[in-house]
């Protein structure tokens, strides 16, 4: 299989698994445990937190290791909502993840205020200050890069802003994280990362916060922040995943070119099809396509029997597809909606892989409407 | 080393670690993508969760997988609190893991009621349904087994009065799942345990509910209750772990006797030792140690060199020792807690490893005894 849903999970790095299975069976004892065999374990996970802090220019005490982004997340909003008064409200851009959408929901309820989106799926901050001052804003969250897309978001534009105002700036840099430097990120309040994105293991990410507070209670781990037995192995693996990126970075940046090159090459192909947010920077893995015929399933479904898996979009919210909201946003028909596919790649797809899924697109649309045309023509 | 810490945190078993080295190579995918592989992870992640739930005897829609026990206790205060008016309270014996304490704390204020506790440290509940009445309670939490002592606790009981009066019971049954049939715990409204306790790895853990709630928002996975990429291959390993625990039951009772045997000894030796728990039920593989000399460090370090890791306590709560509110609950004097080792043995410890353990006690009292001596003798 030639993966290509790699913004919804990627496979662990061979690295990250061995660096995982020595963890497993070496390091295993609980870090808070008060003999040698623990102390070690505790010593190598602080150097860890203090290495991924140094390079995400952050103090390691502002470092949170977590179960992933979905739990940072849900963190700061619970957080922020419970510390500001009952009338103050969060602002948001309409194209976050579920993660962010649905605690803003619960937390705010009918304070929660959205940001425009352009078409292209880039959010639209002019009236920035004068939105965080009219509706009595105690947090702003804004994605680094977006999910579906890969549009690359104005977050340091924000971060600037809310510093200036002393207001929380919360970043969701889940996508970001791993495939573009993140050593800006730090401007920001609090931002959030998984390590399944980026070749690390699932189960495991982190909250950075300047301003950290409890996210779990019950236990003096994490500096008092997160109480749980910590999950060493896996932050482990989830370091050396990310080690492993930032050495590539350079490299990663270059293979936009690849994506550029299937998209004329389809554009090519099927002139009809939308790209979305192609006239802004983009994450250089991301292809967001509405395609101009059949809908996301039958795609999926016949690249998947070609030996390609890509997606409708989030993996959190498929069944129905992209998330509705984030489709409003962006200004999509109800039919453009049902046309999606997501093409996403990472560190182990190469150029041909993109060159052959263009052959595979075009196979699969001669099927299609083969297909098509042969079923019209039995309904007659 | 030989072992003796298996309350704060257990060696992943060899079957579960290969469980788990398979799944994170093969069944990486994001369950919730729309292609055959991913769908492959999902049916195989819905076995494991129907086939738990069945042991379990609870309903499949009723098992929610989190990051461990202490998400699944944070979550169920964090759920019962915003549910009930102001007024209502929260009961709970004094000698719950800090992943209760402190979330009551936090969620309930001044309307956290403590149930009483023998010198034993087992909890009374001959005034439960008056306590239940008097102070307007809309949740009683009470753990299966202590995770210092080993103590079972009366939860069926208690589950049964408040069943009665359609009080929500949570029961933390993380020291007892895996080590004593768990089949009778689904008659409490919520209980949870976290999978490196019995042989399985960290970083996963399940709230078990009759009444389920949103956990982590953003997301269908998990029923809608938990979002966030689900964690297959650590749910994998840690359901492995847990078939295993279950084969092994009636193997684990009889090694009460090792256990058993190794305090006769101890009291042979040194007589002044106090035995916590020793007149109630306990796990089979606990004993809490109040040494009658020297400090927990002391005889800490010394069983470490000679090759035993033992602990004091609860990890959570190690460099305080033992958590202080529930060495109160058990009426220990400030130097009794000063002087306390928890020994606990799991599935690797056999019956020669507790004799060695007698054997190491026996000389690291000679050499402390001596090191006392002679440092009096230096400071005369």
């Amino acid at each position: 299989m030639t993966y290509f849903d790699n913004n919804a999970t990627t496979p662990l790095g061979q690295i990250p698994l061995q660096v995982y299975k020595n963890a497993l069976e070496e390091d295993w004892s609980n870090p808070s445990s008060p003999y040698l065999a623990a102390s070690r374990v505790r010593a190598k996970m602080e150097k860890a937190r203090e290495e991924l802090a140094d390079s995400l220019k952050l103090k390691s005490d502002d470092l949170i290791f977590t179960s992933g982004a979905t739990e940072s997340n849900n963190a700061v909003f619970a957080h922020a909502a419970t510390l500001s008064s009952k009338n103050k409200g969060c602002l948001l851009s309409p194209i976050e993840h579920s993660s962010i959408l649905e605690p803003a929901r619960h937390w705010f309820g009918n304070r929660v205020f959205n940001l425009p989106v352009d078409s292209g799926g880039r959010v639209l901050i002019d009236d920035l200050e004068k939105k965080i001052e009219g509706n009595d804003i105690s947090l702003v969250s804004l994605m680094a890069a977006n999910n579906e897309t890969g549009v690359l978001q104005p977050w340091q534009d924000v971060a600037r802003v809310c510093a200036q105002k002393g207001v929380f700036f919360h970043c969701d840099a889940t996508q970001w994280v791993g495939k573009i430097d993140a050593s800006e990120l730090s401007c920001c309040t609090s931002f959030s990362a998984s390590g399944h994105k980026f070749s690390g293991p699932k189960g495991v990410g982190w909250l950075a916060s300047t301003r950290p507070f409890p996210l779990q209670r019950g236990g003096e781990q994490e500096n008092g922040w997160r109480g749980g037995t910590e999950n060493y192995p896996s932050i482990a693996s989830m370091f050396s995943a990310f080690t492993e990126s930032q050495e590539a970075l350079a490299d990663f940046s270059g293979r936009a070119s690849w994506r550029d090159q299937f998209e004329i090459n389809l554009l090519n192909f099927l002139p009809d099809t939308r790209i979305l947010g192609k006239e802004h920077p983009r994450l250089w893995n991301t292809s967001m396509l509405v395609m101009p015929k059949f809908e996301s399933l039958s795609w999926i479904g016949k690249l998947d029997k070609m030996g390609f898996s890509v997606s409708t979009g989030s993996a959190c919210s498929t069944g129905s597809g992209t998330n509705p909201q984030v489709a409003s946003a962006m200004n999509l028909s109800v039919s453009e909606t049902r046309r999606l596919i997501r093409i996403s790649s990472y560190s182990n797809e190469c150029a041909e892989d993109w060159q052959n899924l263009n052959s595979a697109i075009e196979q699969a649309y001669t099927q299609l409407e083969k297909e098509a045309s042969s079923s019209s023509v039995i309904s007659l």
